[in-house]
Parts: structure tokens; C-alpha cells; sequence
């Protein structure tokens, strides 16, 4: 049992887990990837460092997180749940928390040209939508656990799935048909979703899950009732989520996607943490 | 002519800095020095450094920022005025500016024990409360170029004026009598402050300014109207103050004291100069 779990491993994500560790508390990090930050080449707007890779910036952060024992799980995950308290369930593992953090950015793992058919035939939820789908052909947009997970539900509701891994090598083994080509385009008309181009073909499908990598913030905020604007997580001035213990930061709520917003509000987010914990 | 006049070179000045310069501006930073950071022994908890002397983080934003081309000039700002465009008025020069970021930190130089006769016989402007004790006896609290451009003011007021360098050395001459031992007490009744105790003695007053060090970020906000909140600095989301073309950001604006807040509210705050820069 954890004080905190704090899912992401970036800026936000660190910056929470090093304030919280100094404030007496016991966070945990869970993540995948160091996620966008991984992938910028260059920093050179970050305050204090003069120019650095995107790589060696997330390393050193992770490493002072090391530094103060904070342990960091490079685990997917694949459920969130909240029973008495907040459960976190990775491929390996299981994780109980009194609160929880969201950090972990936003879901680069979107598919762009699947954006205009949002609500309207491509979900980001299975538990939320799936139920919609019954008896109907599905299409499930992944190659991991987490895809595994989402067709856990699916599997329920329908024997018609596809399974597209868009490109990418499949990591688990599924008993439906898995086509591993590329996505070039989702096409539709005014009622939704229709159909799904490949480099090689096309299929015809009524729905499509997306659940490509890791869970992301967004499938997390769906599936658990958080409240989003614009593809943002809410939070009050505490960074506290509409629900009571959960709190985000970073990319994931919007403004300015920069390091250095990014961890300022998980030193917020701790302080709002603190104030949390304390009243429980 | 400047795009903006930075005063302040600690995290959230040179951020700001940082930030305009890519954006394409031509910002110039005004500091007399690093400020409260440039105080902290030992920093562990911004993200990306693990252990740094608060000395050597405010030379490597320094040094970040002349890697820029930024000019940064090591001098004391001794007035503020809003003319066609922004003029700041320090010890050696006058520079001008289409706007005007405010980032050089809480006020370091508020003397505490004077703090509960604020608006009750101490001030922090002379331009704004001078005028309330005209022919009366009013004691000035300051050592240098500040101090001075403060007494030009109340000298037109009253012949009765002591000056307080409050232990400190005195760096410029004055026509009037100086005391230079330490303050022990501000002491007064309900109707106001009556008299400073110093080390040594004791003077009987009517009113008190304050105006140790450089301009300080109360001062200047009570000298130009700019909005306040229990001692904050009040912007909008553009990190605009009630005043057009006035920004503000970092530990004047009040939150989290912390270097991590400084340099989040420094990008944003540029964010808002290119908009407001764009919308002239």
C-alpha cells in the first residue's frame, strides 16, 4: 500500500513523486515510457540547462527520483479502478494507493485520422462503449496488454472483432484475425464510422476501440468518470480531478506543453496532495 | 527601444527572457542582483538537476540567457513611469520598452517588524503617501540610489526627514541627518506609528518609507497602480496586471515559492508579451 501512485515518468510525473518523497509521503511511479520527452531532440528553453537531449533530461529526472528511493516500475497499465482505495493494474502487477496521480501526458498514441469519428464510431473506452457495439463487427486499434485488456471486455459483447496493430509488431497472441499493416485512413458519412483503409485493403466495421500502447490519460479519464474539456483533464486549483483523490498534471490538463509547466504542476499537484492525505 | 523590459534575472526573469528571445523578440533584463535564489544553500527538487548550490543555478540561467544575446544589466532600478511606452529609470540609465515584465521576487527587503503599521505611517511609495505628511516628520529607511530618488520626493515635502540605513552602510551622501544602527522596533498606538527604535536610541516619527535596496516589486506596483492581493501582484491568465502591457510572474505574483513555479510562470508570461506584442 502507497500513499500515491503516480502514473508517468516524465517531467510532471517525477517532479510529483520528489515533492511528495520530501514531504514524509510514499509515492510509487508506474510508467511505460518516458513518453514525449523522450522523443524531443533538443532542449534548450528548459531553465538552468543550457541544452540538453530529450533523452538524457528524462534520464537525469528519473535518476533523481532514484536517488531519493523512489521506486519506479516500468510497467504497462492496463486497468485503474477505484475500490477503497485507487488500484492500479499493470501487465505484471497490482498497486494500491490512498490517491492517485495522473502524469503521464498527452495520449500521443492517438490515431489523428480517427479524430473526426470520435463519439461517432471510434472509442477510447471499452468498459464506457463497448456495450454500444453488441453483435456488431468491432475493431480493436492496438498490439499489447492493453489491447488484450479492452478485448477482454469486447469479447463479451460480440465474435466479429478485428484486431489492427496499425504497423506495429504484435506482442501478445490473440485468436482473432490481426491485420498488421498500416492505417492510412478511417472512413465514414454523417452517421459514423465505416470503414478502415490499410496500406493493403480495407474493412468494413460498425466500431472502433483504441487502445495502442499503454493506457493512456484519456482512456483512463473515460473509463473512471474523470470530467475532460477538450481532451484535457479538469482539475481545481489543488489539481484535483471532479473525483476525490485523483489528481493530474502536465500535458494531460492542458496549457502550455512545456517542461518547464509541466513540473511546476507536480510540485503543485504534491502540495494539493499533501493538503489531501493530511485531511484524510 | 526594447520589445520588453525584464526586471529581475532569477528563474522566472530569464525565462521570460528565454522564451521572447525564440519567439523572435528583443528583450532586455534589468537586475541588480539574483535575488532570493542566488540565497538558497542547496536546491534538490527541480526536475532535471539533482543537487545544485541556489549561486550556481542563477548563474547558469545567467549564462543560459547571454548564450542568447540577451543584454543583462547588473543595475538598480530606481523608477518606473509609463509614458508613450515603458520607461525604467536605474542608477546609471533609462531604457524604454513596449512592455514591461515584472519578475524580480518578493520583496526580500520589507522589514517585518514594520509590516503591522503598513498604511498606518509606513509606506512603500513616495509618489503615492508622501503628500499625508507634508510639514511633518517623517523618517526614510534605505542606503543607496533607491533611498535618494524616494528623499527627492519628500524633500518638497518637509524639512523634518532622518534617514535610516538600518545597519547598513550608507552608499550615497545626504543632506540630512543619518541614523545607522540597526532597527530593533517599529512602535506605535491604534492611530498609527509613533516611533523607531534603534539599537542605540530611539526617534519619535510621523511617518515612515521604506525604500531599502533596489525598487522592489511592492514598491513599484504601489508607485504605478498596478493591482495587489495581500502583497501579490494580481495578473490575469496572460499573466497580464491591471495594467496594459505590465506582466507579472515568479514569487511576486504569490503561490508556490518555488524555482519550478518561477520558470512555468516565466514561459507562460511570454506567451502572453508575443500576444500582446502581436495584438499592437
Amino acid at each position: 500500500m502507497y500513499d500515491v501512485i503516480i502514473i508517468g515518468s516524465g517531467p510532471c510525473g517525477i517532479a510529483t513523486a520528489i515533492y511528495l518523497k520530501r514531504y514524509g509521503y510514499n509515492p510509487i511511479i508506474i510508467a511505460k515510457d518516458n513518453g514525449a520527452l523522450e522523443r524531443a531532440t533538443l532542449i534548450e528553453n528548459y531553465y538552468g540547462i543550457n541544452s540538453i537531449s530529450g533523452h538524457d533530461l528524462a534520464l537525469s529526472g528519473i535518476n533523481q527520483a532514484k536517488n531519493l528511493q523512489i521506486p519506479i516500475m516500468s510497467e504497462e497499465v492496463i486497468d485503474v479502478s477505484i475500490e477503497k482505495n485507487f488500484v492500479v493494474k499493470t501487465s505484471n502487477n497490482s498497486y494500491e494507493a490512498k490517491a492517485l496521480m495522473l502524469a503521464m501526458g498527452k495520449s500521443r498514441a492517438k490515431n489523428p485520422l480517427a479524430q473526426k469519428f470520435e463519439g461517432a464510431g471510434v472509442s477510447y473506452c471499452a468498459t464506457c462503449d463497448g456495450f454500444f457495439y453488441r453483435k456488431k463487427k468491432i475493431a480493436i486499434v492496438g498490439n499489447g496488454k492493453y489491447m488484450l485488456e479492452e478485448l477482454s471486455v469486447l469479447k463479451n459483447l460480440t465474435n466479429d472483432i478485428l484486431i489492427f496493430s496499425d504497423g506495429k509488431p504484435l506482442d501478445v497472441e490473440v485468436p482473432y484475425k490481426t491485420i498488421t499493416d498500416k492505417i492510412i485512413d478511417f472512413k465514414g458519412d454523417d452517421s459514423g464510422l465505416k470503414e478502415i483503409v490499410t496500406k493493403n485493403d480495407s474493412y468494413e466495421i460498425d466500431g472502433c476501440f483504441m487502445a495502442i500502447g499503454s493506457m493512456q490519460g484519456f482512456s483512463i479519464a473515460s473509463h473512471i468518470g474523470i470530467a475532460t474539456n477538450n481532451e484535457n483533464i479538469l482539475v481545481n486549483s489543488d489539481y484535483m480531478t471532479n473525483i476525490k483523490g485523483i489528481f493530474a498534471g502536465g500535458d494531460l490538463i492542458g496549457g502550455l506543453l512545456q517542461v518547464s509547466k509541466a513540473v511546476s504542476d507536480g510540485a503543485n499537484a504534491a502540495l494539493g496532495i499533501k493538503k489531501y492525505l493530511m485531511s484524510k
